[in-house]
C-alpha cells in the first residue's frame, strides 16, 4: 500500500494552509516521497472507522504497507525512519530531534494555541481580554528561552530534520503577531524553514485539496 | 557514566509528586535501571550549562553514557529503547507507543494545564471564572475520545508502556476533578496504571529528593 495520509476535504479560509496534515505533507515532500489523501468531510470524523485510525477524529493520520498511526508529531517521526534526508546521523541527532520535537509540541504548541485560539473561536467572550496577557507573558518565556537556543544555529540540531518543521508550523501561527517580532532571531529562522521548497509543496498541496473540495456555495463565489 | 536525570532540589508542597521528573523515575523503576538525580536548586535553572542541557530551565533532563536530551516525552521514548519490558515488540505496536506519547502530551496535557493551571497560578483574576466552562468542554472532548479507544483496553497499547506512563500522569493532575470522576473507564485505567510498584518507587523518589533538600524553615516545621 502507497503512504496515506487524512486531511480535511474543507476548511473555513482562516484556518487553510494551517491544519496539521501540513506536517507530514511538508516531511514526505523533503523526502521526495508520495503519498495518496484520505479526505475527512462530513460525519466520517466521527465514524467508528476513522475513530479507529484517529482516536480523536482529527487530522492527520497516516499509514503505509507496515503500520498506521497518528498525531503529528509521532507521524514525523515515523517518516523521518523512511527518508534518509530526515534521518538523524547518530543516536546524539535522534535524542536532540526527540527532544525538540516534543519541544516544539507540548512546550510551544500549547502556549501559541492559548494566544490565537480564544480570539478565533471566542470572540468577544469577557474572560479573553484578561486572559491573552497571561497567555503572551508565558509564551514570551518560551519563545525567549528558544531564541537563546538559536544563537548561532540554523536549525534546532545539526542539520533541518522534522523537529524544524513542527517548530516551524507552530511558529508560524503566530507569524503576524507582535510577540514573534520582538524574537528577530526567531522570525529569521521561521523564514529560513519556509523558505524551502517542500514547505511551497506542502502548502499548495493542502491548498489545491482545499480547492478540490470546496463546498458548491464558496466554489461559486471564486 | 551512569543515567543521571535533573529534578527540582524542593518545590511547594502543592506540586510535590507532581514535578515532571516523575515520568522518567517512573519508567526508570518499570526497566529496574538505576539513575542518580543532578539537583536543579536557586539560580542553576537559569545558568548557561543548565540551560545547554534544558533549554527551557524545566526538569527533567536525563543524560547517560551516549546521549544527552530534555523534554519527558522524549526521554520516556529514549528509555523504552533501553529496556525489554518497554520495547514495543513491533513496528506496529511502536507507532501506537509514539502516537499516544504525543496523545497524551499534546492532545491532552495542554487541555488539563488549562484546567488545573488558573486556579493554582491566578487565583482570584477576573478571567478565571469565564475560562474554566471553556477548559473543561475542551477537556471533556479529549477525555470522551480517550474513554472511547479504551473500550476493551487494559493499555493504550497492546501492552504496559511508557504511553500509558505519560498518560497516566496526565490523567493523574486531574484525579480529584469531577470532569474525570465523570468517565469511569478512565478512572479504572488510571487506577490500574497507578497500582504498578514502579509508580509508588517513582513517587517515594521524588518525594525523598524534597524531604532531603526541604529549605531550614519547611524542615523545622515538619
Amino acid at each position: 500500500m502507497a503512504i496515506e495520509i487524512s486531511a480535511f476535504a474543507w476548511v473555513p479560509p482562516f484556518a487553510q494552509g494551517h491544519v496539521k496534515d501540513i506536517r507530514p505533507r511538508w516531511a514526505l515532500a523533503e523526502a521526495g516521497l508520495d503519498y495518496k489523501v484520505h479526505l475527512v468531510a462530513g460525519d466520517h470524523a466521527n465514524s467508528a472507522e476513522y475513530r479507529s485510525w484517529q482516536p480523536f477524529g482529527q487530522v492527520p493520520a497516516y499509514r503505509d504497507d507496515k503500520v498506521e498511526l497518528f498525531e503529528s508529531g509521532a507521524i514525523l517521526l515515523h517518516i523521518s525512519g523512511k527518508a534518509p534526508a530526515l534521518t538523524p546521523r547518530d543516536a546524539q541527532e535522534e535524542a536532540q530531534t526527540r527532544a525538540w520535537l516534543f519541544g516544539a509540541l507540548n512546550s510551544i504548541e500549547p502556549k501559541v494555541d492559548n494566544l490565537v485560539i480564544p480570539a478565533v473561536f471566542h470572540p468577544g467572550e469577557a474572560w479573553i481580554e484578561g486572559f491573552r496577557p497571561v497567555a503572551e507573558s508565558r509564551l514570551d518565556m518560551r519563545l525567549t528561552a528558544l531564541s537563546n537556543w538559536m544563537k548561532e544555529r540554523d536549525w534546532l540540531t545539526g542539520r533541518f530534520g522534522v523537529a524544524d518543521i513542527a517548530m516551524a508550523t507552530v511558529l508560524r501561527d503566530v507569524q503576524n503577531e507582535p510577540i514573534l517580532k520582538r524574537h528577530p532571531r526567531l522570525t529569521a529562522y521561521l523564514e529560513r524553514c519556509l523558505a524551502r521548497s517542500a514547505f511551497d509543496q506542502a502548502l499548495q498541496a493542502q491548498m489545491r485539496t482545499f480547492a478540490e473540495n470546496a463546498p458548491p456555495e464558496v466554489a461559486q463565489d471564486s
